[in-house]
């Protein structure tokens, strides 16, 4: 009989989440710990196991087990290592896969976070039934999965995906953790839309705007969606301005890929049609005429912790 | 017993090429006809007809023969038509395919020009044994044809693959057919050294150079490769600008599909190191560092026709 659980794991950079999925794809049981507190990866497998054991323990323990999926920054399929993350502790190629097989005695793979959580998508969330799609998770950073002929792409070393690195204005702002300038994670993020409104305020002392009340400190993407909803300027035409970059940047992807749907995750798409908006118009105004008015541009339905957890366990059964 | 032969036909936006092809890929003969005579297809289909059927009937006639495979601007592998080619005469949706069918009595499949050319290089050029890589053809246009997995990319509606119409200098020179902003095809492609060369010549009227003795019309990248290699200055400015735009859109290819190599094609890879020297330099300098110092960026070996005519036989097993 088939053994009817397994576990997925989303390693972020500042949480870990974890949980229980059955063969329906329900998480049964979930939990989360902090990434980041400890400089040796052992250490944190050993917080991981002293809270995931008992809640394996409770349904019935290893032997009801398939195996674990992970999926982490910079996770590699081929190898089973975090390799070079840049937000991790973990400096260096970190063979975690097979620390965490051999702590719990399970099969253990590993991918890439938004490669799991394209994959949560494709078997549970909106991409239900596509065989092209390309999600893209705006949070802190810009993650993406690719999904071509129903398969994730990993490229010739597991590295495929890396969408938020792509550049989209050459010579533009600088991403301060890669040193590149003008890539689409430097507009499109938390962090991205953050200095976009510096930028802004900066550049336009005459404007008026509801953002001046807020410190350095309190200037989020969170903020200046609540200033936007307001009807403030600056802040809606800073959305205009991140859906600008993004939009772009999603025309090319598509006529890389032609992919029937582009799914949105993560923290930004908290904004609604505030982002959605100004990103489809310029999507569409920088698409080959063959490609307009084709491509669904969508908000995840699925919590994104829920949608990596499950893409990661999928990986088991992959 | 298989039949020993197949048909490759190119159909390019001046002239058509098609040849024999046999088990080990041998082209045994071949020949073109001009694409852009006939306002109606039909007359094209003649044409073909007129030079192709007796090449068929010297090596034994149709019986011997598994099918035809053609490539063709726009050509789509799920529909067998051309669909609304900019370059040809034919307009809106032509099932070419089924109409040479008819004709030759012969299976006939039909793809994407810059794919049939990137199936020819998989199987007979230097792509042999890659199952990651991606071909740019820099001729008069800017063509590509992407492999992931051994296969070539179609996306969802068999469009996938229009690289040469990314952008990567949004709001810059605007593509004349397209009237996109900023596309590579603007500068990557043969019109746009041409334009380049026009730009820097009117921009710098002090700058001394070679290419000031030539006419408007003479103005080619066949004449600014020349003056390039006697040390004119503007024209290697030239080619490093065309290189620099060329290096950073393939960083951003591969960052979407990680692939083993990039096959480069066409007349503007006349140019050799001129071109292929600042393109692999922007190319690194663009690239996530878990990315750098592994892609190979090559010349096709095989002569541009073959390739096509080869390629595009290849479909009809496929």
């Amino acid at each position: 009989m088939i053994k009817p659980y397994t576990v997925g794991i989303d390693i972020g950079g500042t949480t870990t989440k974890f949980g229980i999925v059955d063969n329906s794809g329900h998480i049964l049981q979930q939990d989360r710990i902090p990434t980041n507190e400890h400089e040796a990866v052992e250490e944190f497998i050993e917080d991981l196991y002293d809270k995931l054991f008992p809640m394996i323990e409770k349904v019935g323990g290893i032997s009801k087990f398939r195996g674990i999926g992970m999926g982490a920054p910079n996770g590699n399929i081929y190898t089973g290592a975090i390799e070079y993350a840049p937000n991790l502790k973990w400096k260096g190629i970190i063979p975690i896969a097979s620390l965490v097989e051999k702590k719990f005695g399970l099969l253990t793979k590993l991918t890439n976070d938004a490669n799991a959580a394209a994959m949560g998508e494709m078997m549970y969330g909106c991409a239900r039934n596509m065989k092209h799609f390309i999600t893209i998770t705006l949070g802190t950073g810009v993650g993406s999965g690719i999904v071509i002929d129903g398969k994730i792409v990993v490229g010739h070393d597991g590295f495929a995906g890396e969408l938020g690195h792509t550049i989209i204005r050459p010579g533009g702002r600088i991403h301060k953790s890669t040193g590149m300038a003008g890539s689409l994670e430097a507009y499109a993020s938390a962090t991205g839309v953050r200095e976009t409104a510096i930028e802004l305020l900066t550049n336009y002392p005459e404007e008026n705007s509801l953002l001046r009340d807020f410190s350095l400190n309190e200037l989020t993407s969170e903020t200046v969606y609540e200033c936007a909803l307001k009807g403030d300027t600056i802040a809606n035409d800073i959305f205009e301005f991140t859906g600008q970059i993004l939009g772009e940047s999603l025309a090319n992807f598509i006529m890389f890929s032609s992919p029937e749907a582009i799914v949105l995750f993560g923290g930004l798409t908290k904004a609604g049609a505030l982002l959605l908006n100004p990103t489809r118009r310029h999507m569409e105004a920088n698409l080959l005429p063959i490609f307009q008015n084709k491509v669904k541009l969508v908000f995840s339905e699925l919590k994104e912790a829920d949608a990596a957890i499950l893409g990661a366990s999928a990986l088991v059964d992959a």
